[in-house]
């Protein structure tokens, strides 16, 4: 095993052995750091470690191993409120956006993920940007129904200003060009791929915007979701996490009720005085 | 002809008489009024009285009949961009906003009557209503995937307090029970009807918080989309239209700033007297 290959599997590990406990209902992601998350899993309830465990997993892939390792699984429709999920990410800006779905399961991911009490972001440092656009193309799920006009209404958003949008031909796993055929996802639509070559400025604003657009059924781009990411890098597993901004907000709110205060109380302040 | 099919023969036909002019393109809907506007276009392209009119349906049954009366047909994907689109709807409220989808299509009409300058809307005074909510259910287009879970997300949303969420069963064109299978629309979606006992309270805001939510492709409701509705009633047909709000809401916003910055003026006036 590589160190690079090791690092990832010390992050997937490191995944279940911190965010995980006994009675949890659990979201299990796909990729190659994922990969070791289902593989710490399944070691812990074989060996007794933790117990009273279901699991919902993203993908077919990771169905497949988690039942191989002889994981419960349930659905998000007998079980509608996960502990927690973890799962990789192709991009992570300093903000703690995520793009995910180069893969093409981006609904599903996004539908498990946001049920999440917790949301475990695990993977590289190569996944790590200091703006999303320009080293992953942005995948939205969009109606077959006129895809055409969708795209262009897409690209016209003043949100996505400066992107290329590419509809994803071939295979809808991977956003290379790999067939002749419109890409279709599991859930019968097709992707576009925007393209950008510089960062994307307000990125909550586009997830928004793009979200509200008829045509659209959802989109790759994963704002105010993540607990926490744990980055395999040269010094080892980096654990970072998001502040927690509520009080931060709540004493700005403040603020601007106190100053209008102060200005209805000044303006009140001078009329007494003219009379 | 009965008086009320005469009215709305009237009201189909005013609509087209009053709103298309040639070198159009004119979105058609689909309904009982809608078809005379339908008939009154193919009448006036025949006679001559209108040049250059290309037409995009809303539906199977309005392109058909297009089609029958010789109306050249396009398509969102090679035109984008409507001069007017004329549809009825399931329901109008005070506000102008609009039900519609209670055939299954409102992904459809919807696109097609966002991408249009102008949207006539043609109903009878059946169709005028207090409120949303209780004369007619909300449809909703949701992807299948884990849909018990979608349609409980639905139902737990607060600007949809009180609503009864009815996943669709039989045909998709209806809403009625008139089978055992789960309806499907035409993109292979399943569709909630949201049933209401009072009038939803806040139906812009109800509209933006349906269409956010993940596993939400689009939804019944057509909010500030009218520009005119076109009613046949006992006296006759009549033309009502929301106010311009523009104006308004610039006003309202100039005030808001005039207050703060009064505000500011007299805080810095008290801070330099008491120097």
């Amino acid at each position: 095993m590589t160190s690079q290959e090791e690092l990832k599997k010390q992050t997937g590990y490191k995944s279940v052995d911190d965010y995980v406990s006994s009675g949890m209902v659990v979201g299990l992601g796909t990729g190659s750091t994922a990969y070791y998350a289902v593989e710490r899993l399944g070691q812990k309830l074989k060996s007794g470690e933790l117990k009273d465990i279901v699991a919902i997993p993203t993908s077919i892939r990771t169905k497949e191993q988690a039942e191989s390792l002889g994981i419960p699984l349930v659905t998000l429709d007998t079980h509608s409120k996960l502990d927690v999920a973890i799962d990789g990410a192709d991009n992570v800006d300093p903000f703690f956006n995520l793009v995910k779905g180069g893969g093409g399961a981006l609904l599903r991911e996004k539908m498990v993920e946001l049920a999440a009490d917790k949301f475990i972001v695990i993977v590289d440092e190569s996944k790590l940007c200091g703006g999303l656009g320009p080293t992953f193309p942005i995948p939205v799920e969009i109606t077959p129904f006129c895809h055409e006009h969708t795209i262009r209404t897409i690209a016209a958003l003043p949100s996505c200003e400066g992107c290329k949008a590419v509809l994803r031909m071939g295979s809808s796993s991977n956003n290379k060009v790999d067939g002749d055929e419109i890409a279709v996802t599991d859930n019968g639509n097709y992707i576009v791929d925007l393209h950008f070559t510089e960062a994307i400025k307000n990125v909550p604003k586009m997830a928004a915007d793009l979200k509200a657009l008829c045509g659209v059924v959802d989109h790759g781009l994963f704002c105010g979701m993540t607990t926490a990411v744990l980055c395999a890098g040269a010094d080892g597993v980096t654990v970072t996490a998001p502040e927690k901004k509520n009080k931060a907000e709540k004493i700005v709110k403040n603020m601007a009720f106190l100053s209008a205060a102060v200005g209805l109380l000044a303006v009140s302040t001078m009329i007494i005085r003219k009379r």
